[in-house]
């Protein structure tokens, strides 16, 4: 959308206290209504302090207000919401040298050697995405050909499958790696041919001798990947994401954001467990800080670990490992302890269960806590990848919120076939039963494991297919939900699995006006088509966070 | 003062955005003008956003505000500031058990009783002030006679002096003491007569044997403690404070009162050590939070210990322990990596230092460093107690504040005497040689270390005598400062030595309304008199925190 006037955007940059009115039309906009159902209309009027004050529909007279902005036709849709994100590790990663896109190993030594020349000031270079096999080279790069685009700092780049590692000589020195180094179980050091000394590349168990050596980051680079962090959120039409596993120093580049004016992505955050939440939070959840931006909500905790390490804890043994069942992370006891203790302080819990018995746990200690804490609790299972169909009933028996993650199914279906074989896939990611039985779904991405695009999300959630529309008509299509389900699940819905109803999520009056111009209607268009969706522009609460080019 | 309607105070209370401006009148106010004198006035209008709007003298005219008040005559101070205190140790102190006016071993234990059952939530029953002198006890009391006090939780009193602890059975069992433990070097364990069994004392370095079982306070606990510590200050007139040793659990305590709203004292911090203050502020300091109420400023290094545990770092030997000149607890080498480390985010570095060859190093230190970080650094040394006066001109020659505690001069001047010998003392506090050679002075307490009167400093640094007129004429009354100087250290130049002035430290227009109502007139009250200065008010930016009864 164009502006009228170059004194509206100004206006609106400077978010000065005299900010005007303005109203938005000419655009084919949708919500989830109170009802759940989609509501369209045709113009928007925002208040000076970023609220919604109207939403018009065709017919309506539009109100004088002090600016007026022509939308130009395109399609408004409420600011998405990712209900599962780890904020951080998103800019982190963006942070960090890709090398996904180089086809030779010189070509990749250029873009390293370029990179650490951008980046001086990052005592180590780090970086993901190499494959000796796309570049032809026959076998893995080595210390001494990465020396040649940097010796004077510690490099270390993963491989794209992130199983293994490529250090220079001086990452070895400083991890402390040399021709006496062992390689641990489950993992490889890479040798010279002929010598014990360490080549550079570090398999599967061994990467950890040298990412242990990485230094955290420091707060300057936090605030960096913050900003990065919204950067790519925006540009994916994302608003507001639940933070999972929050630190405190995450939450300190959080604070430093809000109080700079700078956070313009919303945040629920979910700490990284009891001593972080109440470090950060103290006693209670905080109050919803910089107009909604920033809330410490409640904790993360993991009850297993995933699906591909078979880490998931299920009821029975993997199928592609007998007389394995996983094992959960947090035991049953310890789980009730701090479930009770985040409860105390009216904290919300987000637990982490992928596997059947993890997640039967999980419904099941809520049950027998819930009694002795009544109220409006939102118990939150993260991801509820392999719930055993006896228990789909009680997500809404036990008022237990699914925040579930539409991309992981069609990332991992051949995998969860694999572990589990073809007769015990029946509660394997089935947001529609959890639907029918009752229940409430909150949709996200898990980026940066996944990509954190929600249109991606949108697509799986509506076909449960793949980019490729894999497997033809869907895996385990009765699982589907329908796109207004969709849509609320990465709108309305992770909203209210965040305390946020009424605060944003739809576009209704009162509510932020947080909100994303876009190509097309996500639902008329085509799930290819939904997949390519343009995000045109970005806006929360009434200031345009992100605009394509 | 009272107030004429009703209705303004109810205004002024509910702080609502609707609050309308007020004029204060019939005050003897006075402040420290721009000029470094006093300047007086009749009467200031507060402007709605709680700054100064106007300083009235007689014969002005009254502007129509929408509420005028009534100062009933009463004297009008600018808010005083701490330039060094320990906000939650103030709390914490605070919310001890105190026994130290209980008159024998059977009204101990009554108190001790009761505290216990009206502070059920607390898991450790801590106190001090004990003096088996005073109860005519004859002998240490025992842990059995404080298991009839309180025996289901632990408990743990400190003697009046510090020197000695006295534990329930409960609380050794909780610590691990049992008749096997060994009294410390420098320690000594109590025991049962013609046994090893303990009896429930600690003494000296035995006393770590049981407070290092003592949890740290919990988030609620410090939240508690900044309430407490809050009412401590602005009972005693004071409403902004550096506070010196800032942990991230101190902080989050900060701003859990900032976001409610609840923060009413004013802290300009100071991070404890490095890693705290990248962790707090991360790469430079954190902007003035929630109205000019909080500031990261910096970092208090400790370079050396104290004078009365001889950990003084002395350029000579103590006089009553030859041998011995104390030490450095920061290196000179680790001493300027802090201070770069500091300069290059623009942190400010606040130095404890006692004795001369710690005074010597810090303010060679900045020298050195000072060339390559130019620019209104406001470098600064705590304390400052014993100088090598060959160094005093160093203070103004190398832009270091000293910020210093008049009342440690007359409660520590016969151990420096002991300490330092006859001979060694001039450049003891001294505060009037700092100023005449062009120096900076901030005055504060300490506190807990010392009681956060400010009246009392003013009054030792104006006499360089204590509460009871002791040392007739003053000890090495040289070094007295005027009255204007003593105010200006607790008002102005306070405010100056943490980044602060044109925000608060004096009633001019512009400035945060922050002023104390007393009873009595600071530049004309005898030194007796003004230890008795009664606070009947306290106001920080323009809303009444305190009042008294």
């Amino acid at each position: 959308m164009s502006f009228k006037f170059l004194a509206s955007t100004l206006a609106l940059a400077l978010a000065s206290p005299a900010a005007a009115d303005v109203l938005i039309d000419n655009v084919e906009g949708l919500t989830i209504g109170e009802d759940g159902k989609v509501k369209r209309f045709t113009a928007l009027v925002i208040d000076d302090d970023g609220t919604i004050a109207q939403v018009l529909t065709a017919g309506d007279e539009a109100p004088q207000t002090d600016y007026r902005e022509d939308g130009e036709g395109a399609v408004m849709i409420p600011g998405l919401i990712d209900a599962h994100a780890h904020v951080m590790g998103i800019g982190i990663g963006a942070l960090t040298l890709d090398l996904s896109d180089t086809n030779s190993l010189e070509e990749a030594l250029d873009k390293i050697r370029a990179f650490a020349a951008e980046n001086e000031a990052r005592p180590w270079i780090l970086g993901r995405g190499w494959n000796q096999e796309k570049w032809g080279l026959g076998r893995f790069p080595t210390a001494a050909e990465l020396d040649r685009a940097v010796a004077d700092r510690p490099v270390y780049l993963q491989r794209v499958d992130g199983h293994a590692g490529w250090a220079n000589t001086l990452a070895m020195e400083v991890a402390g790696i040399d021709a006496r180094s062992k390689s641990p179980a489950g993992g490889r050091i890479e040798r010279v041919a002929g010598s014990q000394v360490p080549s550079g590349v570090f398999v599967d168990a061994a990467e950890e001798l040298m990412t242990r050596a990485i230094p955290a980051p420091r707060p300057n680079e936090r605030d960096l990947a913050l900003a990065e962090a919204q950067k790519v959120l925006h540009r994916n039409g994302i608003t507001a994401a639940a933070d999972m596993g929050t630190t405190i120093e995450d939450w300190q580049a959080y604070r430093r954001a809000g109080d700079k004016g700078a956070l313009t992505l919303r945040i629920m955050a979910y700490a990284a467990g009891p001593d972080q939440m109440e470090l950060i939070a103290g006693a209670r959840p905080s109050p919803w800080l910089y107009d909604d931006k920033l809330r410490m909500n409640g904790i993360k905790i993991y009850l297993d670990g995933a699906l591909g390490s078979r880490g998931a804890w299920l009821k029975q043994d993997y199928a592609d490992d007998p007389g394995n069942t996983g094992l959960p992370l947090t035991g049953p006891a310890k789980l009730r302890n701090i479930l009770v203790r985040a409860a105390q302080g009216n904290f919300q819990p987000a637990i982490h269960a992928i596997g059947t018995a993890a997640n039967e746990d999980a419904l099941n200690a809520v049950a027998e806590i819930a009694e002795s804490f009544p109220g409006d609790r939102r118990w939150r299972i993260e991801h509820a990848q392999i719930v055993d169909p006896a228990d789909l009933p009680k997500f809404a028996q036990n008022g237990v919120i699914a925040s579930m993650q539409p991309v992981h199914q069609t990332s991992d279906r051949k995998m969860a076939e694999a572990r589990l074989g073809p007769d015990r896939l029946d509660g394997a990611y089935a947001w529609n039963s959890i639907l029918e039985l009752g229940g409430r779904l909150a949709f996200g991405s898990d980026a940066p494991v996944e990509s954190p695009d929600p249109f991606a999300g949108l697509a799986a959630a509506i076909t449960r297919t793949d980019a490729d529309g894999e497997p033809f008509g869907g895996w385990r299509p009765e699982e589907r939900v329908n796109r207004e389900q969709a849509l609320a699940g990465f709108t309305s819905e992770a909203a209210f699995a965040g305390f946020a109803e009424g605060r944003f999520g739809r576009l209704l009056p009162g509510e932020r006006a947080d909100f994303v111009l876009i190509d097309r209607d996500p639902m008329l268009a085509s799930p290819a088509e939904l997949r390519e969706t343009r995000v045109l522009e970005t806006w929360v609460g009434g200031r345009k966070v992100y605009e394509a080019d």
